[in-house]
């Protein structure tokens, strides 16, 4: 069965899903954008996604949709896919204008696009992956989840050549997050991420997993790293809604702990697939 | 006479003029552009434009294309539309991908779409403008002519907020350029704009004035300046190629000189008509 996709209350296949030339999220990334995980036909953290959402669009101007529209949305694109398990995607532009100019010639509805791909949900903990330590290039409004992603991409290219999953971002030394993640580091049983301000995105999975931990009694601290402290952490690993927690095994050439999924990882990681049961058994 | 659009080899009309919502550019701001200023049906500086395309497509991964073919896509582009004097957009992205994906799945082919605009053509110096001084939030790579322009767009908006037709934009105090714009300042007679590294994108009408000036005996200093200094200047004019030589006779709440054209821009402005004229009378 061919995917179906949502593009502007029409509901067609991928061949027919197409945007003007002159959508400003193609000309300008004038867009926002999620990804939400589905497991056994139903969204993980749903609300908090939408409300991010929300907060995206408001910070570039785009007027407020009501969440129960979001809600009917991905409910409607669960069911008319084959997915069991799933990656919802959103899309939310300024919309098509009748030219190119910077700022809107006319009151624009925005252009509203979703699709839905399958996702491999993890239930054991996946294999420990090797980072690259990059400078952070991007703009100063990382906590907008704009389309407006080259950086990201040329930096997570740039992570691949250099045969990593991912690139761990600093600026000027201080640790951001990652190309599509935020990071994670245990030292001495208390877990450190950086601080939710304007150079990281605050991840729907890095505060859930900040929850999970204190349950678990486990101390968080949100607070500027240093790319020097890497070299005395005893584990690693990096969260997104794709990737869940991914335990990091390597930073550049050097080996984090002994290069496996360190005991804290796992318990978090297990606190983090006992929650999709609950979610799965609800 | 409805505007020709070209499209990946086809020649069509505006409401026909649909990317997929695969398409790297409208999901990733994974692509570049150029916009060239036509007089009189002749293309502006088009061999600066087109290397700059190149050069920005290069930075971001895009397999090279022979300049006759963007040389001949120019000329017809002209050709099919009813424009004397306009501007042509080009716009090349990593091409549509059957998936949504960081890195992209297979190989691509480039998206490549351009179309015409009209263009007013001054021939007189044109009144002066007010400017908003507001930080540089973009990112590192502002060298690049990226579709990836939420932050100038945001930058904008903010500026026209204030009633200000253009941001003047810097970075803990050092002058970069406007969202759409470069700046140059006059002092004692001398000419100065801010050097062409990786926090400025270097105009070709920048570039053109530049060459301009020297003819003209102006002495032109690319040197780092501070917003301070906007204080104890004589002029300050904006360059683009839509805009080409625009004086500005206000920034916040400061008077530029008297708040009139400064002599040595409408000198640079006379210069620039005139090789127009030159281009015209070719």
């Amino acid at each position: 069965m061919a995917d179906i996709i949502y593009l502007n209350g029409d509901w067609i296949t991928s061949e027919d899903a197409k945007v003007s030339v002159f959508d400003r999220g193609f000309l300008f990334a004038d867009g926002v954008y999620e990804v939400i995980p589905v497991y056994q036909r139903r969204p993980f953290l749903l609300e908090l996604h939408i409300q991010r959402l929300q907060r995206s669009a408001e910070a570039i101007g785009i007027t407020f949709i009501e969440a129960n529209y979001w809600y009917q949305l991905v409910d409607e694109l669960i069911d008319r896919n084959n997915y069991d398990n799933g990656l919802v995607y959103i899309q939310l532009t300024f919309g098509a204008d009748s030219q190119r100019s910077h700022l809107p010639t006319q009151p624009l509805s925005p252009t509203i696009y979703a699709s839905m791909s399958s996702l491999h949900v993890h239930w054991d903990t996946p294999i420990p992956v090797k980072v690259a330590v990059l400078e952070d290039i991007r703009w100063q409004r990382c906590d907008i989840k704009s389309i407006s992603l080259l950086g990201n991409i040329m930096l997570k290219r740039e992570a691949a050549k250099l045969g990593a999953f991912e690139p761990l971002l600093h600026r000027h030394g201080r640790i951001t997050e990652g190309a599509s993640c935020n990071y994670f580091m245990v030292k001495n049983g208390h877990l450190y991420t950086p601080p939710a301000d304007h150079l990281i995105l605050a991840g729907i999975t890095r505060t859930w997993v900040i929850q999970l931990a204190k349950s678990l009694a486990i101390e968080v601290h949100e607070e500027p790293m240093n790319v020097n402290e890497l070299q005395h952490v005893d584990e690693v690993f990096l969260t997104s809604s794709s990737r869940e927690v991914q335990p990091v095994g390597q930073i550049d050439d050097i080996i984090v702990g002994n290069g496996q999924c360190g005991a804290i990882t796992a318990q978090i990681a297990e606190a983090f697939h006992a929650s999709k049961r609950h979610l799965i058994q609800e």
